[in-house]
């Protein structure tokens, strides 16, 4: 090989281009990482655009199924000596160990993904100047096809876990802007505790998905084998477009979703999603020398939304979208999740990826987010309720008034002000209401009412109520937490200047019967503040009622489900509970800034 | 001797009364105390009308001048043997030894002061039905006496120690309602710190007083022969008609007191004073054997005025009024005062006494109050200030503003409303505003107005103004007692329901000035509600100044001297200082239940 080099050297005046002048070899860069070139620059210099504010601890850990490794930051990675360079509207490779810009990039084996990942950026794939210069490239349009010529998706559901906002995920199914009749539905459900929901859905919904195919938790069937028996359907099934898999813990607020993906005409596509204000995302942007998750230098970025495309990734997961043809041809005879050693994603993903099929994770639309569902208890009677540090988001839409966020617009007549210094706002939606009232007759243990009251420090209760404590039901830190995102901005709004601490330790729901106790004498409340917020109607669930301050001699007497009255706690403030003639009225009390 | 009895009594069929059935004689009754009668009955049978709720607390003790015993509950006295019984609308005299309601008392030598007792009620002198039943009889009257025919009065004052509301107490002699012309004064001032009332006094009055007579400490005469000095003067003029001893702890608030007194028509006569809400007077109901003061039964009622008349009693002190011709006579030959072993009013009432004659105590009028001196610290600029434990009433009349107690009369417009739950009421009186700015000024320690406050438990200070706190010229105490006496009591009127604790840790006078804090930005206190008292004049002592409310948008641009504003503290009050022009403006802040 050498003297034949030496000929060709000498006779057409050829050099050898060592330096990688014109090519760019990747997997010869590799020979590097294993320790050839005692020369080879330090990690800090030829990772220039790696995010300085990013520390390990926004890194997404391993889940609880596997350890994946962080390598990057602590070993030589196969392609640290070739980098982007990002040049004026476009995009050139650059190896930093001779400082050259070699112009025809090879890859192959093992450095494959590398050239993926390359191939996302040079020469104008996505700049910084104009973004994805390829996204439109093969755009398949649907925008004129009547409904029943539409492609026939399969769309399989795995719950595999007990799973926050259960409800919300399976609701969701049905306003997808995707004709029902174009939809074939697979619900695998390995959950007990959720064949409530399913149960639920499938009464108010069955018309919509005649064809559903289930499996419940009874069945005992394993997720790699569910997961082969739903692509399965698709691949046996000529008429069967494309598979759309979808994990319970996926939030698809973008009904478009489907037909977003279908439009941009890849084999294998995932919409990307990211757990609220988390790095925690469905796709990888690179693979360590293992196989598991390593941090690109893109990660961020893309989780973020700072750089939007069309992204060729090694891993996705939890939601995706293939093209029935592949599923048929390439992938006809390929055990997709199913190995001893191995969890299905990434089978699955590796599966893709030896048949030189590529995977594409896109940023172009806003899809949703993913529930996290690590500090699901679902011994609660209504678990969502305690959902509010993990899925903030969700908790939201499921629990705070649909008006709640109008408060906070310029001339807003959302708050009203009843009474001298005392506002009136929406702070829970019904379904906030109910559970709550429902979680507190399920508990139970309402006290008597009397001025002993052992849950208290001193013992003794000055204006005693029939009444449960957020702490008997374990909701505390809950209710600590509400009263910081959704209380305590109201409080800013409406009493200028006063930045509340939210702090309370009086949080309790009062249970007012004719027969029982009706009403409550005049008392103030040591509180700075106090909110008061109806729990269900009045002239339906109950009669009377009201709240009189008395100094002003200023009643509101037609308390309002849901809203929520803020009011200082002491001094001006004299308040009596009106009485209640008829039915039950429950309302939420909490004494912030005592 | 016994064999004259038995000759009478079998001659004449006579009997000897050893029971009293007739006669009573207090001195036989005395032997019985020395313990010759053994079935004696126990203490606690013959002294029925002791007030049971009076408990020994409540009995004045020894001054720091001498320990006086009270032995009436530890000894049998002499005259527990002789009760008063009181009959319906006269009373007569019972021995309780025997059970016999003897008709003829007779006393003699040391059991005189027991029938002055006695003669004070038996049998018409006071009963419960009729009261003072001679109290009329003796009258002198001076209605229509033209002024430079009424009598000439010998006014001796002594200030023999440090005494609060000096000033106060030497304006009273110019508002004695008697002529000046008829009065001649004697001052023997023994106080080098009180050189400057006098002064004072003396450069505003001189005219009233020409023929004055002043002894000042440099002097250095005893109190005795002060006293003595004073008495002689009267004694050697034949125009004196009156001597009238004054000290300088005597509140005669009465400017009758003098004439009431000269119509008593007594030799010896004194108002009847006590220490306001206490039981120590200006007098002795009885004395024990060792000629200290003893509790007399009727000593609790006549202190409190519910037993009203004139009471012939063994000791009177501070402020009596003596007959000029008692003085040229019975007690011409008498030292009054000097005795190398007693004080001088022991020896006063001991000499009076021992001449036979009685001295009396009215309580027929209010006069006023006796003033306590013992707390009082002259090394403080205005020791008065510090008096609103030790003296309240005098401390309310110097410091309090005259229409404070209008705010709790009906329909009163003394308290406004100048913004919404913002009140303003007179709380100091002048006084009181331009005592604190002075001691302020004088103690000089103004905090710079930064952030870092040292005096704070946590060394900073969100909203800094230039200030004193009360802690730093000790008045911390006084001032809670001043919230807890005169601020809860307006905010329970103006805040019905709330019951302050009138707890507070940041009081202190704020001093603002255009050169160096004008103003102060929008803020909330850290406490429950707030008072603000101007200590100066707008548009005298500075200009500009005033408070705004910013969530009303509503100003207070002229406050008043000595009115106080009260507002919520935080959450709805959200207010600033308003710019102080010209001069230096003071105000008094309190944040009160933080």
């Amino acid at each position: 090989m050498m003297m034949i080099w030496f000929v060709f050297q000498t006779k057409f005046n050829m050099t050898l281009d060592h330096r990688s002048r014109i090519f760019q070899n990747l997997n010869g860069a590799i020979v590097i990482q294993t320790g050839l070139h005692a020369s080879y620059p330090p990690v800090g210099l030829v990772d220039p655009v790696r995010p300085a504010s990013v520390s390990l601890s926004t890194v997404p850990h391993g889940s609880t199924v596997r350890i994946r490794t962080i390598s990057s930051n602590l070993a030589l990675c196969p392609t640290d000596e070739v980098v982007l360079k990002f040049e004026r509207a476009k995009v050139r490779v650059r190896n930093v160990a001779y400082d050259t810009l070699p112009v025809i990039i090879h890859g192959n084996g093992p450095t494959k993904l590398q050239l993926n990942y390359l191939g996302n950026y040079v020469p104008t794939a996505w700049t910084y100047e104009q973004g994805c210069g390829t996204c439109d490239d093969d755009l398949l349009l649907f925008n004129d096809v009547p409904d029943e010529e539409l492609p026939l998706v399969h769309v399989a559901v795995f719950i595999e876990h007990p799973t926050p906002f259960m409800e919300e995920f399976l609701e969701r199914l049905t306003t997808l802007n995707y004709p029902k009749t174009r939809i074939r539905l697979f619900i695998h459900n390995n959950v007990v505790y959720h064949e409530r929901h399913i149960q639920q859905f499938w009464e108010r919904h069955r018309a919509l998905f005649p064809d559903t195919v289930m499996v419940g938790p009874e069945e005992d069937l394993q997720e790699g084998k569910a997961r082969t028996m739903a692509i399965e359907a698709c691949q046996k099934n000529p008429e069967c477009d494309y598979y759309f898999s979808i994990d319970s813990d996926v939030g698809l607020t973008n009904p478009d979703t489907l037909t977003i993906l279908m439009e941009e005409n890849k084999p294998v596509i995932a919409p990307m999603l990211s757990r609220h204000g988390k790095l925690w995302s469905n796709f990888w942007g690179a693979l360590s020398p293992e196989g598991f998750y390593s941090r690109s230098e893109d990660y961020i970025e893309i989780v973020q939304g700072k750089r939007i495309g069309l992204w060729n990734v090694p891993y996705i997961t939890q939601v995706y979208l293939i093209k029935g043809s592949v599923l048929r041809s390439k992938l006809s005879q390929v055990s997709l999740f199913v190995d001893e050693e191995m969890d299905p994603d990434m089978v699955f993903c590796r599966s893709i990826r030896d048949q030189g099929i590529f995977m594409f994770v896109s940023n172009r639309y806003e899809f949703g987010r993913l529930v996290a569902s690590s500090n699901f208890n679902t011994s609660r009677l209504h678990p969502d309720m305690w959902q509010i540090f993990d899925n903030p988001v969700d908790w939201r839409e499921k629990y705070i008034h649909q008006n709640y966020s109008k408060i906070f617009e310029k001339g807003t007549k959302v708050v009203e002000q009843p009474c001298p210094d005392v506002y009136w706002f929406p702070a829970f939606s019904d379904k906030m209401c109910d559970q709550l009232v429902e979680t507190m007759e399920d508990h139970g243990q309402w006290s008597g009412g009397s001025h002993k009251d052992e849950r208290l420090a001193g013992g003794y209760e000055n204006v005693p109520t029939v009444d449960i404590h957020m702490n008997q039901i374990d909701f505390e830190k809950e209710w600590l937490k509400f009263l910081k995102d959704y209380i305590a901005p109201v409080t800013e709004k409406l009493y200028p200047g006063y930045y509340p601490k939210a702090h309370s330790i009086m949080n309790f729901v009062v249970r007012y019967r004719p027969d029982e106790q009706p009403s409550l004498r005049p008392h103030h409340d040591s509180s700075t503040f106090t909110i008061n917020i109806a729990l269900n109607r009045k002239g339906v669930d109950y009669q009377g009622g009201g709240c009189r301050f008395l100094r002003y001699d200023c009643k509101v007497e037609s308390p309002r489900k849901g809203w929520s009255f803020m009011h200082p706690g002491r001094l001006t403030h004299y308040h009596e509970g009106l009485p209640t003639t008829k039915g039950t009225r429950y309302i939420m009390v909490s004494f912030v800034d005592p």
